[in-house]
C-alpha cells in the first residue's frame, strides 16, 4: 500500500481506527472479560471517531481541527485504559492511540 | 417505527443525516449542479457527523458533549447554505439542520 | 421527528441500528457479562451494516439492493442471539432486528 | 505507520476507501464538475463500503466474505468510472479501486 497521498493525521487516525476495532474484538473473547468492559467500550468510541477523523482530514472539512481535537482526547482517553492491559492488543492499541493523539494535536494547533 | 426509546437528540441527529444524504444526493442530479457545489460538501460533512453524533447519543458516550457542540456548528453551517436554495431538498435539509443544532446545544450544556 | 420522508426500509434500519447500538453498550455493563459475549459481538456488526444499509438505501444506491439482502441476514443472526435473552434491552433489539430483516427482504426481492 | 498487524485486504479497503473520499471532494472542486456527476457518486459509496469492508475484515466478522464481495462490486463499478477522467485524483482513485477489488475477491473465494 502507497501511503504517500494521505496526510500523516489521517494516516495515524485509520492506524489507531483498526487497532481499536481489532482490540475491543479480541477483548470480547478474552478469558478475563471482566476485566475489559471498560477497555472495550473506550475502544468502540475510539475507533468510531478516529474513523471519522480520518475521512474529514482527508477532504479537508472545515470542522476537521475541531473533530482532530476531539479525537486526541478520545485517544488519550483510549490509551489510559489500554495501557493497563499486558495483553498484545491492548499494549498494541494504547500504542496507536498515542501517536495518533500526537499527530492530531498537531493538526488542530 | 417506535421511537420512544431514542432521546430527543438521537431521532433529531439520525434525521438531519439522512436529511442531508438526500439532499446531496439529489444536489448531484439537479441541472444547476454548478450552484450546489458548496451544499453538497456541506451536507456530506453534516451527514457523517450528525451520523456518528447520534450513536454517541445513543450509547451515552463520555465525548458525547462535545460531539453535540461539534455536530451543531455543522448543521448551522449546513442549513446556512441549503437554506439558499429553493430546491425542497435543501429546503427539508435545511429545516432538519435546525432542528438538530438546537437539540445539540441542548444536550452540549 | 417527521419520518414520512424516509422509506419503511430506511427508517428500520436506522431504528434497528440505534437499537443494536443500544443493546451492546447496555450488554457490556451488565452483571452476566460472560453470557453476552455474542450478543455484543453481533449487535456491534449488525450495527454498522443497518446504518450503512440506510444510508444507501436513502440515496438510492445502485447496491442498495444487495446491502439490503446482507443486512437482513446480519439482522436475523443478531435477533438469534438476542432473543435468547430476557433482558429488555436485548427483546427489543430482537424485535427491531426482525422488522428491519422484514423490511430488507421486501426491498431486496 | 507499521501496517503489518492489519490483512492485505483491510489495508487495500482503507487505502481505497481514503481514495474515493479525496476524489469525490476534489472532483467537487473541478471546472468541468458537469462531467463528473457519475464519478462522485460512485466515489461516496465506494468510499463507505469500502470503509465498512476494512472494519469487518478486521474484527473478523462473520459477514465478511459477503462484505468483500459486495465491495469488490463497487470497486469496480467506481474504477470503471473514475478510470474515463484523467484527473490525477481519479486515476489514482481507480488503481487503488482495482487493488481493492482484487483484494476483496481473495478474500470472498
Amino acid at each position: 500500500m502507497n501511503n504517500s497521498h494521505f496526510s500523516d493525521c489521517a494516516q495515524a487516525c485509520i492506524h489507531c481506527s483498526l487497532a481499536c476495532t481489532t482490540c475491543a474484538s479480541a477483548c470480547l473473547k478474552e478469558q478475563h472479560l471482566e476485566m475489559m468492559r471498560e477497555c472495550i467500550q473506550r475502544c468502540l468510541d475510539c475507533a468510531d471517531i478516529c474513523q471519522l477523523c480520518a475521512r474529514m482530514e482527508q477532504k479537508q472539512s472545515p470542522f476537521r481541527q475541531e473533530m482532530c481535537a476531539l479525537c486526541a482526547k478520545a485517544c488519550d482517553y483510549c490509551a489510559e485504559e489500554c495501557g493497563k492491559h499486558q495483553d498484545e492488543h491492548c499494549q498494541r492499541c494504547a500504542e496507536a492511540c498515542r501517536q495518533c493523539a500526537q499527530e492530531c494535536r498537531k493538526m488542530a494547533a
